[in-house]
């Protein structure tokens, strides 16, 4: 049975964070390693920034490209493996919370920069996290997500927001149980930055110099004053 | 020989002016019918403005659409054909003017609202054009642009700003020499708007009722103070 819930793509990352934590560390995923890694770390160090939130930090990889450059980085992840693994191989400050767990109560610092690098794939986790974070960023915060493209999404189904089913096509066979993901379109990743309190300053669109196409989308919203 | 350039757009226009006006007045185009007239309609009538700049208004059918709220429209157009139709057909000001010749001195009146409805299809005028457009706007002045989407494009061609061929695909044999088109990502549109001192206020993507697909792209910048 499908199961489409915010919980059950926490249940399956929990299943997968072993060869998750050996393909990062392989450099496995070649979208990434050509394209995807570097445009984060290119729209980071393009922001003001000291300090970093990494939410969805995963095993680390952003932390130990980041605080080379003097950014002190606080990783935020829901799977015990995986923060694990980022508190071994990476400098920073890392906890184990679930988005819907984060409050300006539980990370009392306050960051110039928010990051979402593939880590938005649910429904009210996301919209929660929306909620939240801009009372964790400084005045002039920036909040940074990296996602699927919609616009080059699968074409079975309509261009409109919903739950979609997960696949781990073109990863090793040791990867089980994918995670669903909610879907949205560009006019939702805007309408969620818009009503949640930031201006649109950046929207990039990745390309990769192989195909000519679409590797990912970033936006960068500012807090409005 | 293909001939990619912002002069050809305006030659191909000139001979295909009096099928477009039966085109629009027959509501022949599906799409337009459908889905992106009342799209921008929509749009515009959800901004406080009083009067509004109409750049490449072709037969007028926007001004017919707008003048019964209450709206004054100027409409511009470099087709003398369309224009002459225009002031035939609709309430308000007409004037034959090609973008590149656009200036705050030959428009002296301030607008609310200036709007570009799928008549942004070249490159350096479109460049000239978000250059002066500001200057004609108030302070709290608006600026929507109603184009194809661009991830939704044809896929033989990388995803890149560039030149492509025009096609009447789907359009009555009256019809002939298609203008080509200066094809843009969203990342380059929002540039323009952004480089252009617009805030993105807002993004929309119109989605076909019958296909689900997106019929076009909708971005409403507003001047930044």
């Amino acid at each position: 049975m499908r199961v489409f819930s915010d919980k059950k793509i926490i249940d399956s990352w929990r299943k997968n964070a072993a060869p998750w934590i050996v393909a990062i560390q392989e450099n496995q995923i070649e979208s990434r390693r050509l394209i995807t890694d570097q445009a984060i770390i290119d729209r980071v160090m393009s922001l003001p920034a000291k300090n970093v939130l990494d939410i969805g930090c995963g095993e680390g990889w952003l932390a130990r490209k980041l605080t080379p450059s003097g950014l002190s980085v606080t990783g935020l992840d829901v799977v015990p493996e995986l923060v694990q693994e980022a508190k071994k191989s990476a400098t920073g400050k890392f906890h184990v919370m679930a988005y819907e767990e984060l409050s300006v109560s539980k990370v009392s610092e306050k960051f110039d920069v928010a990051i979402c690098n593939f880590s938005l794939l649910g429904k009210e986790s996301v919209e929660h996290l929306f909620k939240v974070v801009r009372g964790m960023l400084n005045k002039d915060g920036y909040f940074i997500v990296q996602t699927l493209h919609p616009s080059f999404s699968d074409e079975h189904y309509a261009y409109e927001d919903g739950w979609r089913e997960g696949s781990w096509t073109g990863f090793r066979s040791e990867f089980s149980d994918p995670a669903p993901w909610y879907f949205r379109t560009i006019e939702s990743w805007l309408r969620l930055f818009r009503e949640h309190g930031y201006g649109l300053v950046h929207l990039k669109e990745p390309i990769s110099p192989a195909t000519g196409n679409v590797a990912s989308l970033i936006m960068v919203g500012r807090v409005s004053r």
